[in-house]
This record gives structure tokens, sequence and C-alpha cells, in this order.
């Protein structure tokens, strides 16, 4: 193992985290770094900053314009850095669950990523390191080709490995003021960049079970789930989007129907973590908009690059009120039962995180009082910041100071916090606590 | 029992409730119910029966000015029926978990009904009644000497008969268009109307065993968690208005402190299911009523006259999360323990209702989108018609006819839904399944 038994890992990767946000925002607020030749200011370079390292992509500066190149490569390497560590922790986290629970999943993990026990940290790390710059250079060289018509060769390069990175890491900054809303259209950009952000949320652990099993069948109980919820989740959004957009002339109303399609995948499957957008996010439909908060909140797969209260414990959540409802007593699927205790720590994260982000949202409507906007725009902000995912209906830039630090905070809780959780109950020892007559409580 | 085993009560209940619903609307939509001779349309009589039976408050017309002393009485006649009927249904739910869970429960809820095997239904439903009559008595007679100067003899009377009836089933029709905006100073009105429907909302097991035992010790787990949790939430919402609308020149400005504190504690307590108002919920901070959405969605207590997830699912939830976080096995409360069954049923309670709000949200974001209200208005109308509370912020009259439709079934579905839930989960055998291996799935 690691991780001493004297120092709380969560901690230390907390701090850590703090301490990559601060050079950051050190970096970003340099001279250099600001198109103008002024300093951004170190407010707005802490927003960017955490913004980058928690791979949200609100922005409350044009990435591709307000920023040097000096200062796009700092947020390029910060989106990396974030991403990588956020990876790590998910699986280590995955392996200490793994570790105390059975050995089979213990023994399948460690398979995985022939890992914890001869090398650790350093060598997951480095592991998670290669899958991501495999894909990130396969999409690089693809996009470069797709773009270097347009842009000849030195910017293309660096625009598609910028945007490849984001994609990957789930980070959705865009080099566009109007993040691909130009590249609606275009199949190459739209299936390399999804691909990109559905391989990088569904994560480090279901990739390497994908490629060692190559069978359905001997997938873990994990990696089957993880893929049906979010083909589900993505299959839901493609249809939503489609079906309310085509009713609202704002979004829709000029485009071809080949053109309704792609906006309406890639809305559908970015919507959960990564933050791009091809159609303006403000203009959609009240009812797009509430799924998509939806969508927002429950976020990518455990392990992986995204956010949100993650795939599974959503899964959980339907399952077990699905069998609650049948009236069965345990909660099983794929012929595995899942541990009542898996279905209270689900609870747990998903309770918590709603507090979370109705708190974000309840300060936010006190400190933006003056601005007058729609609750719903406030509702979608403070989601889309505690599921990292860095849609915006708008309200990012118009922030007020304490608006900015609040979307700072949440940011950074909703990227540390529901792993730090799972890391937390995953390690405990359960106290064994009196056991009490049962007296009955009236529900409903 | 009273129940025919070949029968669903549920659906009679059901049945029973949509049959009294269909009268009402009939009777409400006679020309001698409206005050123009002219018929107030069937749409709207159905809202107004639905909105009556389903003790909810939500209204389309100016109870005290559309409709005829003969459409008044129908209302109150409505709301004392759908009152009575839904506290009996609700104290047979909790008779029957009792019978199925534990001797000590069921024991102690036939005594305080004197009820079931002997002589079933009926006499329950007179119990509840007897109960009603007494506390609607006591508050006409102090009512009507309050008004009696204002109004007269009769006026008085009648108002105060209304008021009474309407405020312990909390149902929450005025006779004022802007419902007590005009005793928001008023320490009688203010005194007896909360009391009535906080008695209302504590429900009949509690009332009945507070009255039998007197001691605190005594009492049931059922009854302290009711106790406890509603004054925490009529704590809270006292001080979260009280704070928030101090800042609000719209509805504190030219309040006095005494006005202030009695504006607070009335809109504090009475939010979770009475639905009257003494200040204009709609010029209320967001952040207000975005808490009072919180209140609303929580409700009152079982086999009460209020709705909701109701206060004992919530502390449920609470108390879970709370020993989850410790780590602790098992849930305990005042030396119980709450089974693992208990708390997986209030999740599913929780989650549907959750699930029913946001769905009614959504297609009210459709259906009413020409209207372009905020987003919050349209979620606190759908919370208010599902938790049977009667507030709004000002939707209600401008809803377009499937809006309305939408509201009704709402309703309908707030006021037996979580009951009919409960009562089916209460009954059920569980089915034993085939116990599988458990395996890990990764959450957070
Ligand atoms: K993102
Ligand atoms: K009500």
């Amino acid at each position: 193992m690691a991780f001493s038994k004297k120092i709380n890992p969560p901690f230390l990767i907390i701090i850590g985290f703090a301490i990559i946000i601060f050079l950051g925002t050190l970096l970003l607020s340099l001279p250099i770094a600001s198109s103008t030749g002024e300093s951004l200011g170190f407010l707005d370079s802490l927003f960017t900053a955490t913004s980058a390292v928690c791979v949200t992509g609100l922005v409350v500066f044009d990435t591709g314009s307000d920023y040097t190149l000096f200062g796009q490569i700092i947020i390029m390497i910060l989106i990396q850095l974030g991403g990588l560590g956020f990876m790590t922790f998910g699986v280590t986290t995955a392996v200490l669950l793994g570790k105390k629970i059975g050995l089979r999943e213990r023994l399948l993990i460690q398979e995985s990523t022939h890992s914890m026990s001869n090398s650790g940290l350093v060598r997951l790390a480095l592991n998670i390191l290669f899958i991501s710059l495999l894909f990130e250079s396969i999409a690089t060289l693809i996009l470069t080709i797709n773009w270097y018509e347009e842009m000849g060769p030195l910017k293309s390069f660096y625009y598609a490995l910028f945007h490849a990175v984001s994609a990957f890491n789930n980070a959705g900054f865009a080099l566009w003021p109007d993040s691909l809303t130009r590249y609606m259209g275009d199949p190459i950009v739209n299936v390399v960049i999804s691909s990109l952000f559905i391989i990088g949320g569904i994560g480090f652990i279901v990739i390497l079970d994908i490629y060692i099993k190559r069978k359905w069948q001997k997938l873990s109980l994990n990696s089957k789930i993880v893929l049906i919820t979010t083909g589900i989740l993505c299959a839901a959004g493609f249809l939503f989007v489609l079906v309310m957009e085509s009713l609202n002339p704002k979004t829709f109303g000029d485009l071809t129907f080949s053109e309704r399609l792609w906006a309406s995948y890639f809305q559908g499957v970015v919507t959960r973590t990564a933050g791009f957008n091809t159609i303006d996010i403000g203009q959609m439909m009240a009812a797009s908009q509430l799924f998509i908060i939806f969508l927002m909140f429950v976020g990518a797969s455990p392990g992986s690059t995204g956010g949100g209260i993650k795939t599974t414990t959503f899964a959980i959540l339907i399952l077990s009120l699905s069998n609650i409802i049948k009236g069965r007593s345990e909660v099983s699927v794929f012929k595995r039962t899942v541990a009542t205790d898996m279905i209270l720590r689900s609870l747990a994260v998903i309770i918590i995180s709603l507090g979370v982000v109705m708190t974000s949202t309840l300060l936010l409507t006190i400190t933006e009082h003056s601005l007058q906007r729609d609750f719903l725009e406030v509702l979608f902000e403070a989601t889309s910041a505690f599921g990292t995912v860095g849609l915006s209906m708008g309200l990012t830039a118009e922030l007020s100071v304490l608006g900015k630090l609040i979307i700072i905070v949440t940011m950074f809780i909703g990227r540390l916090g529901p792993l730090t959780l799972a890391y937390a109950l995953a390690r405990r020892n359960v106290k064994p606590n009196i056991r009490y007559a049962e007296e009955k409580i009236l529900i409903g």
C-alpha cells in the first residue's frame, strides 16, 4: 500500500489540488497570460484555474481571445493535471473499496491496473496517463487533418491538441467564444470530440475491463452497469433534445434534419459532464434545460474524468426503487446481489449532493438577486458547477464577486466531494452499536 | 377487519374520492353556485372541487366573491369530507402497518382508536369526526367573538366556521381574495388559525397518543419523531422567513417589528401544508420561496389532514444519513432501531415524490411556455399542488386548460399517491427471491 496510515489521503489530495489551483492562479494572473498585456486579476484567474483543474469548463473570459498562447497552454496543462489526478484518485478509491469488500473485485482491479501491491500510485498514474495520451494523440491526429485546410499546419495542430485534451478530460474549454457551435453539423468533429468525452467519462476501470475481457458476459458488474446506464442516459438525452427543440424556432428553426440529428446527438450525450455546446443553451426550451440539469446532476462514471453523482449511483437508486416497489427484500441485477450497505451509501451520496446543489443555488439567489435572472439559470449554473459540466445559460460572466466565489467553492466541492465521501465511506470500519428493539415509524 | 380480501382498498378509496370530486364538480358548476348566476364551467369547477376534496387550496376563482353562499358551503363540505376521509385512510394504513409489524405498536393504535377489531372503519371515522368537530367548534367560538364587532353576529359566525373548517383540515381556502393578509398582525387570528392547522397536521394518532399518555417518556417513537420534526421545521421556517424578508422592502418594508414576527411565525409554520398566507408569496425573496418549496415538499405528518412526503419520512432520511456518515450499521433513535426496510421505503416515497413533482414541473414548462413566467413560479405551483399546500406565487389563475389539468392530476396524485404507496408497501408480503452472491458497484 502506498498510503501511510498516519496521513489522511483525502486530505492530502485536497491540499494537492488546492496547491495546483493556486499555482495556476498565479500563472494565469501574469500579464503575459492576458492578450491585453494587463493582468486579468486574482479572482477571475482563480475562477479560471479552479474551472480548469476541476475540469469544469465554466468561464468568465473567452479562452481563445482573452488569453495569450501562454495562458491557453497553462489552462491546457491544468486540465491535463486535473483530469489525471482525479482519475487516479477515483481508481484508488475503487481499489480500496475492492480491498475491503471482496477478493473477486479486488483481484479484478489489481489485475486491470497491474497495480497497488507492486508499484503503487505512481505506476497507476502512469498507466492512466498512457491511456489518456493514447486517446488524445489519435484524436489530435484526426482533428489536425480535418482542420488542416481551414487553419494551416501549426494552428490546426494546436487547436486539435487543445480540444482533444479538453474533451478527453471532460473539461469543456474551447478556443471559440461560442464553443463548438460552428461545427454543429460536422460529422468528424462531432464523432471525435464526443468519442473522447464518452471514453473519458466511462473511466479507466471500465476501459481496462473491456480491453482485458473483450466479452460482455465476462465484464464485471460495475462495467455492465456503467455501460448500460451510460447508453440509456445518452439515448434519453438525444431523444429529449430532438423532440423538445424541434418545437423551438430559436434553436432548431433554421437547421436541416441532419444538423438537428447531430445537434441532438451532441447535446444529448455531452451534457452529463463535458460542457461543450453546439447550440445556444440559453435559447433552449425550459423543459430541455431542466432535463439537462438532471443529466448534469447524474454525471459520468466512477474513476473517470467526469463529475456528478455518477451513473452507478443513479443506477443503484433506480434498481432499489424498482425492487422496493416489487416487494423484493434484496436488490439484485445480472444475477448479483447489491448489498444494502451499498444502497445506503448511494443514498448518502445523492442526498448530500442534492443538498450542496440546493445550498449553492439558494446562496446564488441571494448574491445575484439584483440581476433578476430566471431561477432556472441560477439552478443550471449551480448544477453545472457541482457536476463539473461547464454548460451555462449565460450567467457566468455576469456573476458578482460573491457569486464567483460561490461557484469556485461549488466546483471544488463538486469535484472532490463525492469522491472524498465515497473514499471515507469505503475505508470506514463499521462501528458496532447497541442493538435496540425495532419500533415502527409511519411513512408516506 | 373491515376490508374484504377480495376488494383492493386503495382502489376503493381512490374511486370513492373521485366520485366525491365528480359530485362536487356538478354542484359547483350549477348557476346557483356562481355569484353572476351563470355556470362557472366544468373545468374550473373540477379544479375547485379537486382542490377542496384534496384539501389543497389552489384556486382559479376568488372563493369569497365568485361563489354564492351555496357554492361556499359546498366547498366547505367538500373540505370536511376530504379531510375526514384522508385522515381515516391514513390512520387505517397505520393500523395495518402496526398489525403487520409488531404487537406493541398495534396495541397502541387499537387502544387509541378503540377500533378495528370491534367496530371497524365507521367507528374510527366517527372518532376522527368527533375530534375534528371538537377543535373546529372551539375555534369557531373564539373567532366569532373576535370578528363579532367587525362583522355582526351571522357573518362573524359563518366566517369563523368556514375558516375553522378550512384551517383544521389544512385546506387553505379563505373568503378574502388576499387570504388572511388583513389579519397579519392580529394575535387571535394568528394563534387560533395556526393552532388548528398545526393540530390537524400532527394527525389523529399523535393527538390520541398525547391525550392517553400525557408524559413525553411514554409517547410512541412515532409521536416523538413527529413532534420533534414538526418543531424543528416550524422554527427553521420562522427564522428563515424572518431573516430573509427583513432584507426585502416589498414584503416587510412597512411592517412594525411585532408584525414582522407574526408574519414570519405564520408563514414559517403554515407553509408545510395549510396554504394560507398573510404576506404576498410572489413578492418574497427567491431564497424564501425556495425554502418554502422545501417545506411544502416535506409536508405534514402521517394520518393527518396534511400532505407532502411527511415529517417522519424526512426524519428517517436525515437520521439514516447521519448514521451512514458516522459509519453505524444501524439507524437508531430514542433507544429504538429503525428497520432497514423502513429506510428503503422512505427512500422510495421520497424519490417517487420527487419524480412526480419534477414531471409535473417539466410538463408545465411546456404547456405554460407562452406565459414566460419564472421557472421558480412553475416549480412552486407544482410542489404546492403535490404537497396539497395551496400557496401560489400567482400562476394558478393564468394556467392554460392543459396546465389546469396537470395541476388537477398533481393534486390528486399528491393527496392519494404517497398514502396509497405506503399502504401498498405496508400490506405487501415480501417475496423471497434467489439470493445471489454480492458484487461491488462503485459509487460517488
Ligand atoms: K466539464
Ligand atoms: K392545503
